[in-house]
């Protein structure tokens, strides 16, 4: 418990201090908070498909709408704000429009489950050839067939975060055998580090990339280590597109020696018309991964528990190191 | 230990006796065991594909080949076997074909991965919208949407068996909540019976059928039980087609009530034009959730083990107790 930060500068508790919310589900329950109750802490639900209100100079605690049109709009003019809190992971875009001293909290984790969740069905259906049984219900034909399996997998994970472990935890239920890669070899966690890829690359029959994009991770799986898979080999994308190259995918799925399931592609969104949309069994969907309904009750409950915790004076989770200049 | 089963009546110690196996990695692992090479015994492949070998009278041990055109034909034929070996749960149609005093092995348990596999991959693809992605890719549209999740999902696991076992741990790796039901409540195992299922239906996001078909399942899941599910709610088939009322589902998916993910189906093979096929929000696999490639390893050695422990008269696993009259 430390000493509660807005209380400090006597700021929120003198006025009717507002505390801007995405949804309703978060209201409501606030509501039912007799702390925030007393007067000095209003909560109001801004969702981000319209402009903000003209008026936002009592705003101290304002989250950025998830994948909203006007999620951003309001920012620049929060003249009080003390706490900017966003529902993605990464914070560039807003962290851009702020001024100093502003505590800017991430939804870190807040995707993982989505994001696994979804990295799991694209396994599962290029292994099970569900876009085939798609095609085929779409002609009403029974066709039947034998096809590959997950389990007895062996799967590489590159990126082992948390995106990287909720996979990995839905991968060993499902009994295929995994091996972690992180950019650091962590070997009490079992992780290998980067440097080990194309080690392991030729043994692996899945690679699953949740990494960000980052100077070092740009281009992580080109053409050469494409190659060092073996023949047959399934290569799913769900953290950045860039981080798998484009080309060379397309060349490795065009001869059917490799397959592919991607959530993310570069350029993205892909252009219709771009051939990787009919290369052979590849699976791609429109950067759907983390959004997904699983990160709603999630979110509610962490949003929910942030202003409460911001409301208390307590430590707000989540919080970047040094977002802008100004901090 | 007991007495070797065939050395008892001198029958096969005398000949070169002979084993037929479905596959080469069987005869590949057998041909490395010692005990087999002492020339009264000879492993052989029969797979299936074609008629098998004219004389058939010092086989003791068949395999009966797995889903191919030529499994049955050499049953009726085997005028000294001992044992006979299926490679499906369902013994009726061999049993049928022998005669007393064979000893009838199933396997039973093999295709529980594939099978729980499956059924969790036609879940997170009616979760995700896995089809209406394939359906954009073919037109080459990026289009974006938030859709629901696994996670945080009721699911009603109906049919509470190896099959059901292996599903509960998947769903729960996937943060979804299982309830289980099998024919009697089993409350050690927090297992309810078939007499609290209408109870259980109104909170269920998802039900998804493993039994297999007996006077008791035949028509479960009829109008009257589908009609407590919740509006959106998703019934999975991978049981066997007629434990589902087909009317009744065509008529909860047609109105956009309830949502379906069926790999069994009844009439099974649905016929070209069926309405079902077109139901919206309804996904259709052709009967392959048993079959994938998880399955034959776990075979492979199934079957290995049980010659292993027939030429060295161990008791055998998945023993019918009494296939037919003369057993």
């Amino acid at each position: 418990m430390v000493a509660p930060e807005a209380a400090d500068e006597g700021s929120w508790s003198a006025v009717n201090a507002r505390v801007l919310v995405p949804w309703k589900s978060v209201s409501d329950a606030l509501g039912d908070l007799g702390g925030l109750a007393d007067g000095s802490l209003t909560v109001e639900v801004f969702t981000g498909d319209a402009p903000g209100p003209e008026d936002l100079g009592d705003v101290v605690f304002f989250t950025v709408p998830y994948d909203r049109p006007f999620s951003y709009e309001p920012v620049p003019r929060l003249s009080r704000v003390r706490v900017v809190q966003t529902l993605t992971a990464g914070y560039d875009r807003v962290a851009a429009l702020l001024r100093g001293g502003v505590t800017l909290c991430t939804a870190r984790g807040l995707h993982d489950s989505s994001t696994a969740e979804h990295a799991l069905g694209l396994i599962i259906a290029a292994q099970r050839e569900l876009p085939r049984w798609v095609r085929a219900q779409d002609e009403g034909r029974w066709e039947h067939a034998h096809t590959r399996s997950l389990a007895d997998c062996r799967v590489l994970i590159v990126g082992y975060g948390s995106i990287g472990s909720a996979l990995d935890a839905r991968l060993r239920a499902c009994e295929a055998e995994t091996v972690r890669v992180a950019r650091r070899a962590r070997p009490d966690e079992q992780v290998f580090g980067v440097a080990d890829l194309d080690a392991l690359l030729p043994s692996a029959d899945i690679v699953v990339l949740t990494t960000p994009l980052s100077a070092e991770t740009r281009g992580l799986l080109d053409a050469r280590r494409l190659a060092l898979l073996p023949d047959g080999a399934l290569v799913v994308n769900v953290g950045r597109g860039p981080v798998l190259d484009t080309s060379a995918i397309l060349a490795e799925t065009a001869s059917g020696r490799l397959r592919a399931a991607l959530d993310v592609t570069d350029p993205e969104p892909l252009p219709s018309g771009h051939p990787l949309w009919h290369s052979p069994e590849t699976i791609i969907t429109p950067h759907v991964a983390g959004g997904a309904a699983a990160f709603y009750p999630k979110a509610t409950d962490f949003i929910v528990q942030q202003v409460r915790r911001f409301a208390a004076g307590e430590p707000l989770r989540n919080v970047v190191a040094e977002p802008m200049s100004g901090k």
